[in-house]
């Protein structure tokens, strides 16, 4: 038997999310599809974690034993020819034997991206959130370092989280702008949040709040009292799900 | 009566191309829908040039003549707003009243986009050409020069062209490369072609002819030999659509 781990990139527009469910049409299913396709086992493949209807990956990680002998270096372009044309295997590696994609993740990295332009981008417009009145960018980053370090994160998660516990630690949070061509207005902001670790709708609903910090809706020092009072209700809105791309996971 | 120019943004992948024609489903139909339902008034917009089916545009111009009286600032949302997301007014102006899109324009410059990695963008797969094996990118910069100048193109034109005249002027080509992130391969090949005007499928054929230079079945001045054959069946197969993007046009 064999642990394979993959790198995996899809645009997450027409899928009810990564993890298989119900009402099926999940990133999961396809990716188990094209593998039991190829080697003709049905598998169930373990990811570094879900990610929402709508939410894209760079480079998600998966996991899964196999007793195929196929050759490794084989394995992406074999099933690639097999998945839909928004899903796309970037690698195939051979793990260990105790490697597991969600409990050996030590951080990941999402990026969340608003077009602040005058109109959207339209090749782009799947993956950015569009908002062209002004945001404050200044108060946005300011806003973003209360949640460095590690916290317990119940505010920014959905009421739906059957976690244990919430917290988490975000080693890393801030900004970066991006100019736009000339005359089409103040450009695109990305939100980048590493952590070891992400609660549901937690970068989604940190960004529909640092939103409303921007719009002067609420003062920079109000997204560190939200955080504190461990309230979902005091946090913003969850920011919609296509500006969300999973950018990393480190092991 | 006002003489109103647009600059418009369109991924074509759904459409017949940008002129209307008999089965439907082009890009113009939706703008001159979009003018009705607005203005309504029934119009014809003139763009600078067609697009072929799938082809995409980043700032298309288009012009129409209309009696409607709605603010010019107004007029880019109000229609963004009647239009499908993958097709945005970025600007609407006045022209002076002899103003043509088509006959008024100088120059066009167009794109094509040729991603050399292993593994297809998922994000970008309609605006790239996946092309894994190597090219010789220096080879086609070479063959590049041939063009560039007054010439008969029609070996890099449809023979399908009602044109009188096959002459153009092309006043720059070249290439521009973009290193791939980590690992994943050569990168991307964007090919830069700007000129007085462009022929049925020109920059296509150019481009597909180029790639068999880079892919080592033709030499670099092969391209120049095609060209002063005047002959379409010596040049190469025309590049898939999707790769392409008319990037500006110049008055």
């Amino acid at each position: 038997m064999r642990n394979l781990v993959m790198t995996v990139s899809y645009e997450g527009t027409r899928y009810f999310g990564f993890q298989s469910q119900l009402q099926g049409n999940t990133i999961q299913d396809r990716i188990e599809e094209a593998i039991e396709k190829l080697m003709g086992e049905k598998i169930h493949i373990t990811a570094s974690g879900r990610t929402d209807a709508g939410v894209h990956a760079r480079a998600q990680i998966f996991n899964f034993i196999t007793s195929s002998s196929i050759p490794i270096q084989r394995l992406a372009l074999a099933l690639n020819s097999r998945l839909p044309p928004d899903i796309r295997i970037l690698e195939a590696r051979m793990a260990d034997p105790d490697f597991h994609a969600r409990r050996s993740a030590k951080r990941k990295t999402y990026r969340y991206t608003i077009n602040c332009n005058r109109v959207p981008d339209v090749f782009q417009r799947h993956m950015q959130f569009h908002h062209p009145t002004p945001l404050n960018v200044e108060a946005m980053r300011h806003a973003l370092q209360a949640l460095i370090g590690e916290h317990d994160f119940t505010s920014y998660c959905s009421v739906k989280s059957t976690k244990p516990s919430h917290v988490r630690t975000i080693y890393d949070a801030y900004i970066e702008t991006v100019d736009a061509e000339t005359g089409s207005g103040p450009g695109l902001i990305h939100v980048w949040v590493t952590g070891n670790g992400f609660l549901q709708h937690m970068v989604r609903i940190i960004v529909g709040t640092l939103m409303q910090v921007g719009e002067g809706k609420r003062t920079a020092a109000n997204m560190g009292d939200v955080l504190r009072a461990q309230n979902r209700r005091l946090a913003g809105p969850t920011a919609m799900a296509h500006g969300l791309m999973l950018w990393e996971v480190v092991y």
